[in-house]
């Protein structure tokens, strides 16, 4: 099998990023695993090497086609974005949200080209980016517009289950709102094509959470369930994926969970499906884009401001979206 | 230590509750728990018991004072309110209807005259009772009823969370309409004063969930937050209530499970407290009335009617809320 390059993005200097990547290339096993190599800056990098351990070092990346692999050596592409003195860990800073943009950019110009196999990304936050006048809500929306895609979603996933969202970061009253058959039909036919061609499932299926308790009880309690959500399966099954559903949201995870019931869930609204990923799989949660031409994973968590800098954060999950990448690389490339 | 008296109320004769309550008088440790009965009937409790094990046999209740305890011999309260006609398993009925609520009438009586010193019931059907002229939407409300109670919430706990939810059985659309501050207030009251009375812990702690996702994130999305759940917190606070939050609902729970963070959960609506409820404790759910001047617990599912008759039904739910109910009546008692 070949040997898989992928790319980590530092995010935001200011954030947790640079110290989970240290973390990650103290593991044992980080260089047997591809060849990895951080897209940041040397500054916070050496900081958060420094706080780590001693173990480590930092060798730059001259030619990204032979970033190579060594025990606890982080191979880094300094992009000499920041100084010294540009950012504060802990704060949020128009210089380092410029950076991670910065960073971002790079990795997604090397994946388009060939030159990686996959983007890790670690956090970058909003606040950040706005103050360097950079007016996107997150990572999916840039990866998106950069790589030209117009149908997208967010998967999380841990080993234990898949999950994707027809509403995110919006409130609960203006959920029902947001949601359409035709927005569903379109989700659940991007999840089985993912599914298929990144997690090399065959005949993937795929469970759809209703929206009201019990999934409305006929009507009783909310009508979307058959207004909306059983016109979108219906669709979608008429386009061949296999999708069931809606499904009172309060037994489904159960039965995908602990019965193997479906592949993949499709919730309709952002705890909906993140409170069973989280209590499942708290510190090793993985975010997915799907439907992007290029591959892309992070960590299911923020820049973690408030314990930047402290040696708290964990590297769990950042370890997880480098292996998801990895699988998903090893689908592709089949 | 006293020993206890517990009636199990035998439910809908159409439902499952016969014969999860014929399974549950099959374990080797139920005549050692408690002294227990059913208020039921004989039709259907002989029609389970031999469909269950040939091992069981069902004895008459004459006096519930003396009901007694021997292994696998059903102590039978038969209240005469069915004949083997009135009733077809797996159909609701208003003949079954009406002689679930006489079962549960009884209880009470027994419960509220000291016979007894707590009530399980096994589930009643909603629709039964409608066919039968009986407009309460489920046992809760009944025992609220017939014990002159108010200030009365469910409960639904198992052995890794217990979880009151501030809104049931309601549209999504509708939950945001339904919260208030005042709302809030008083039922973190009655978790506080039930968890100490019912469930002997001396400082209750109980955390509050946020409505939006990530607690709406300083009322970007959603100022039910700031506007509806922080000041009822806070309101209980000063009433001397430990409650905190309120805490974005993909974490918290994580928080207080995993790493016990507070001993209860207040959920803003029903699948909120429910999925990562019957995530982790799906065959074992019990739910409790607070706010009873009596104890009473049921399992956490239905009268499931379409797989009542074929002996599918698990008995681990029921065996769960006995036990709560024996934990309750001993913290009582004190």
């Amino acid at each position: 099998m070949k040997r898989q390059r992928i790319a980590i993005t530092m995010g935001d200097a200011s954030g947790v990023g640079p110290e989970i990547i240290a973390k990650l290339f103290l593991r044992e096993d980080v260089d047997s695993l591809a060849d990895i190599f951080v897209i940041g800056d040397l500054f916070p990098m050496l900081s958060a090497q420094r706080r780590t351990s001693k173990k480590l070092s930092i060798k730059p990346v001259e030619d990204v086609k032979k970033s190579g692999h060594e025990k606890n050596v982080i191979p880094l592409l300094d992009m000499k974005a920041l100084h010294m003195d540009d950012y504060t860990v802990g704060e949020a800073g128009a210089r380092a949200g410029k950076a991670s943009f910065i960073y971002l950019k790079k990795a997604i110009e090397l994946a388009l080209s060939g030159k990686i196999d996959a983007i890790v990304t670690a956090p970058i936050n909003k606040h950040a980016l706005h103050m360097a006048g950079l007016s996107y809500p997150g990572h999916t929306e840039i990866l998106a517009k950069f790589t030209g895609t117009k149908n997208y979603a967010m998967m999380l996933l841990s080993d234990r289950l898949k999950v994707v969202l027809a509403t995110i970061h919006t409130s609960i009253k203006s959920v029902p709102g947001k949601l359409s058959a035709a927005g569903i039909t379109k989700l659940l036919r991007l999840m089985d094509f993912s599914l298929k061609r990144d997690f090399g499932i065959e005949k993937p299926s795929i469970a759809v959470c209703a929206l009201n308790p019990h999934a409305g009880e006929n009507g009783a309690f909310g009508r979307e369930e058959e207004d909306i959500i059983a016109p979108g399966i219906k669709k979608a099954r008429a386009a061949g994926v296999r999708a069931d559903g809606p499904y009172p949201a309060d037994t489904i995870f159960d039965r995908v969970v602990n019965h193997s019931s479906h592949d993949a869930v499709l919730a309709m609204y952002h705890d909906q499906g993140l409170i069973p990923l989280k209590l499942l799989s708290f510190d090793t949660g993985v975010n997915v884009t799907l439907g992007l031409p290029i591959i892309r994973t992070s960590p299911d968590h923020g820049t973690a401001y408030d314990i930047a800098g402290t040696g708290a954060a964990k590297d769990g999950s950042l370890y997880e979206a480098l292996k998801t990448a990895m699988i998903m690389a090893k689908n592709r490339d089949k």
